[in-house]
């Protein structure tokens, strides 16, 4: 009897399909593709694998289930052991995928915030020509960017290309860090990093570790005019302090794709805090050509090892969280 | 007698006069300050040298000019000969000195068009949280720049680090390019490029051979969901079939900093055009400290060059107009 694949992801067209087909059919599996996880029916109690999103209230009806790998690159919604069938369950996740994306949106914004532009748009928006100065620029600009991951990494070289100072922050300073990173440190000395900081970067993995990194007391360490861009997870800062220090001018403007809660309603603060641009986590998004094909190259490849009896390249350490 | 340099430009303060100042007077000019050209009183028909900006209509009344340097890149507004008390007047500008910020202006806008910011902040504006897809990336993208000189280069060198495919087009192709353009092109090639190219970035002087560079035959060659960004002058485009190229969804979007009128009237049809990201010709102003710097520098080069009776680094050739 064939071994079982389901896959649920709305981004798996034809294309896809065909690809993953093809790739499952020489190690014995069957694959059958869903637009999302709840189209799946009772089929998901004889799946060896499960591949996509959506799957954190249908796992453990997949009582077969040996291994699944998310398509999405934040997994904290599947660290509850009592969503799993079984304790020894394979997991792995797509957190190399969304490195070129994301780190071209925090490129973006960084750059709208440097030139001032949401004041030119606000202005444009009534068809008036204004003029805003002082303008700043990624040449000489002082980067520190939290987490050295994809994401990191990927924003380290075009700051970098573009003649910024990059500096990486990360918790094991032992893993190899790409040369586009200046200066390394521990996350234990962030500190000494702050009060020299021009553009604060999290890419940061939602885990209880990372939960407040940028609180209150580490925010006021950030010299008079810095900006902060968040893409990882909306609980790595003190919302409350961000917003008290850009009302106060003490910080020259923020960035968030991520933050408490989402989707933001409508009469929370956030929206009239003074220049903070907000987009509505939108930065990692699927929607990229490159990124899809990345996620499912990344699966295959841990598709061929896990028939083989490896260890999977991409898997989760339970442990971390990421 | 001491001989007379008289600068006018808003931006130099007196740390700029200081340095100015410091290298004029062991060259036996005294250096004057005015924040415009229209503050200078009789004495300019004393000066020797002129610098900063805005005085086409001022030229003539400075009877022993000898060389006049301009802060700005644009010099179009000096080419008509009657403006100029002598015709062997030397002329240099600062084209050099804008790469870096209008480089950045052009990657901001770029990445505003291939992630749909602006419909995302529509959206935004409106308190509503919501996802467009799709999104394109830089990585990948086959970008034709036009104009490969300060700004053109900078802005190859940016996409190129960040994986795109990058095209230089220009008038003379014996002059060394960059090595961030894969391709160099003269511009009587560039209908071959123009169906191969996903972004088109307009860096061109303006001169009369640049009038209409990009006019209706050649919009219509650029594939279907394809880019354009304008930073040179507004005369290079057919504005019209521009527009037309646009609310048609021909093209994906534009993004123009310079257009033709500018100040952009109200009542424009410009404002109303789909997908058309506007700027009030902000991408190269001198806000930016390191552009200050360079034009500062730039001129002190060539004021130690004049002195010694040596050709000027900067000189604008009045033949090419630029």
């Amino acid at each position: 009897m064939a071994r079982s694949l389901l896959a649920a992801e709305q981004f798996l067209d034809e294309g896809f399909q065909a690809q993953i087909t093809a790739a499952a059919a020489p190690l014995g599996f069957t694959a059958r593709f869903y637009r999302s996880s709840q189209e799946i029916g009772e089929e998901i109690r004889e799946a060896e694998v499960l591949f996509g999103s959506g799957f954190s209230d249908r796992l453990r009806e997949a009582r077969r289930l040996r291994w699944y790998c998310s398509s999405f690159a934040g997994v904290e919604h599947y660290m509850d052991p009592s969503l799993w069938p079984a304790q020894d369950c394979l997991f792995s996740n797509s957190a190399g995928a969304f490195g070129v994306t994301i780190s071209e949106h925090i490129v973006m914004v960084l750059l709208m915030l440097l030139r001032q532009m949401p004041a030119y748009q606000r202005d444009l928006a009534r068809r008036a020509w204004t003029f805003y100065a002082p303008i700043r620029s990624i040449r000489g600009l002082r980067a520190t960017i939290l987490g050295m991951g994809d994401i990191g990494t990927h924003t380290a070289r075009t700051l970098s290309a573009m003649g910024a100072q990059v500096r990486g922050v990360r918790r094991d300073i032992s893993k190899p860090a790409d040369p586009a990173f200046k200066e390394v440190l521990p996350m234990e000395r962030l500190e000494e990093v702050l009060p020299e900081t021009d553009a604060l970067v999290l890419a940061l993995p939602s885990t209880p570790s990372t939960r407040r990194v940028l609180d209150r007391s580490r925010l006021a360490l950030l010299p008079r005019g810095a900006y902060v861009v968040n893409v990882g997870r909306g609980a790595a800062i003190d919302q409350e302090a961000l917003m008290e220090a850009l009302d106060t001018g003490a910080l020259a403007g923020a960035a968030l794709d991520v933050m408490e809660p989402e989707p933001l309603p409508p009469y929370h603060p956030l929206w009239r805090t003074k220049n903070l641009l907000l987009t509505p986590h939108c930065s990692g998004n699927t929607s990229l050509g490159y990124t899809r094909e990345r996620i499912v190259e990344m699966f295959l490849e841990d598709l061929a090892r896990y028939a083989a009896g490896q260890p999977l390249l991409h898997a989760v350490d339970r442990s971390l969280g990421y």
